[in-house]
């Protein structure tokens, strides 16, 4: 599982109060946690292009993660100029966080994820909207996939990102993903299916009980990475656990590993 | 989900002991317990047939768990005598736990399954020993329903059990029974199905983590009804939050009830 740690995002009050304030304690103190909590990446949001720093901003924070981790950054911009600023400054390979099939995104962005040795996220959004079904979504995937190849990714350097709606606004809405992901997973054995997860539980009390139990459904329909708090209580472990059941830990190692090390309580 | 609550069972030392010593107190205590905490039925395991008191016992049982909670019985044992006898003693329509196809469970046991009104549950063991893949476990699903319809019950009386391994000891095992789930769903959607759920983490560390995620993909997969200890921290909000993520609880309306009933702290 590929975890990307979510928590260094501008829309976040916190992160939001610290860019302002150029408070790197908070930085450091939010990268740190979520590497010891086994964070495989670290997500950096800058915050609204609009506002004009957002580029300035991601170069701080990543100048910040990179000092104080040894994890990689997964760059989260919509804005071309802060994307091939960030994607220049990561020492280890970073994702870019995200390309769509939206032309607004897609034109100015596909050229950024040429011209940099990345990981990418592609979103499952077209200029028709967001996804609503299994079929549009493979029909997505495999736009994105040509595209990112012919820009020269290898299909192992793609995120799918099939889009989770919350469940509480469409009953179906999580079934048609989770099918949507494992007919991904079938017709792309080698690419990664990549989920926003906590968006699962938005508009819902007690999100954990939700966040956790999708995460488990989620990873053993095929999802392998996504976007996550895992300082939350119960992530890791349930990641684990999950993997262990999909039958991608042989013998459960990884997870009797984990539980050794501490890294379950 | 059908709720079916595991803890009376004389394979557990505390009951073993309260049986040996007519304890009612831990009984009533272990049966007010799982009703509180949402069971739709209560198991009653009366101990070893070979030992002579079995059917002593589960009338014992039956008779403590009736007059201490509403809930209903399910009648856990393979010995025709003491299932006939517990039917016989349930206030409110019972399960009986369980046939299989095996013979010598088979043969003593459809009688008993034909003479009374109950749920069944119809355990995907054969002569030919425990299932291994999805095709043997249709199969068994195919006839164990037709000697039950021939039997006289609905298709939904019938809960099929399609045998759970401990996750560490095959790594494919898992996957193998949720795809019979999601098989026998597809095949039968009258029937419940029907798991064993802490069999799966038999061996492993921290075995809450591994239940839990087990337990909502299983649910996933069409599962919906299980044998399992409703008071484990976290086991009824799993239940909850899987079904709606299912798509089996329209807008989430279960879920956001039992939140606000404080049934998910």
């Amino acid at each position: 599982m590929i975890v990307i740690g979510e928590k260094i995002n501008a829309t976040r009050k916190s992160i939001a109060e610290a860019l302002e304030n150029r408070d790197a304690d908070t930085i450091i103190a939010t990268a740190k946690s979520q590497a010891d909590a086994g964070a495989d990446y670290l997500d950096v949001n800058g915050g609204d292009p609009h506002a004009g720093k957002e580029a300035e901003n991601i170069a701080w924070l990543i100048e910040l993660v990179q000092s104080n981790t040894d994890l990689p950054v997964a760059v989260d911009t919509a804005d071309a100029d802060a994307a091939r600023q960030g994607l220049e400054l990561a020492d280890k390979k970073p994702i870019l966080n995200s390309i769509s099939l939206e032309s607004e995104r897609l034109k100015p962005l596909l050229p950024v994820a040429r011209e940099h040795e990345c990981m990418v996220i592609a979103l499952l959004m077209s200029d028709d909207g967001p996804p609503k079904a299994v079929d549009d979504r493979l029909a997505s995937t495999e736009q994105l996939i040509g595209k990112l190849t012919d820009a020269g990714k290898e299909v192992g350097e793609i995120l799918v990102d099939p889009c989770l709606f919350p469940a509480a606004s469409d009953p179906d809405s999580v079934r048609k993903c989770l099918d949507a992901v494992a007919a991904i997973r079938d017709k792309w054995p080698e690419v990664h299916i990549s989920l926003g997860f906590s968006n699962v539980s938005h508009g819902l009390p007690k999100r954990h009980n939700v966040n956790l139990a999708f995460l488990a459904q989620a990873i053993f329909m095929g999802a392998d990475a996504g976007i996550v708090d895992p300082t939350s209580p119960g992530t890791m472990a349930t990641i684990y656990a999950a993997e262990a059941l999909a039958g991608r830990d042989e013998f459960c190692m990884n997870y009797v590993t984990a539980a050794r090390e501490g890294k379950l309580d």
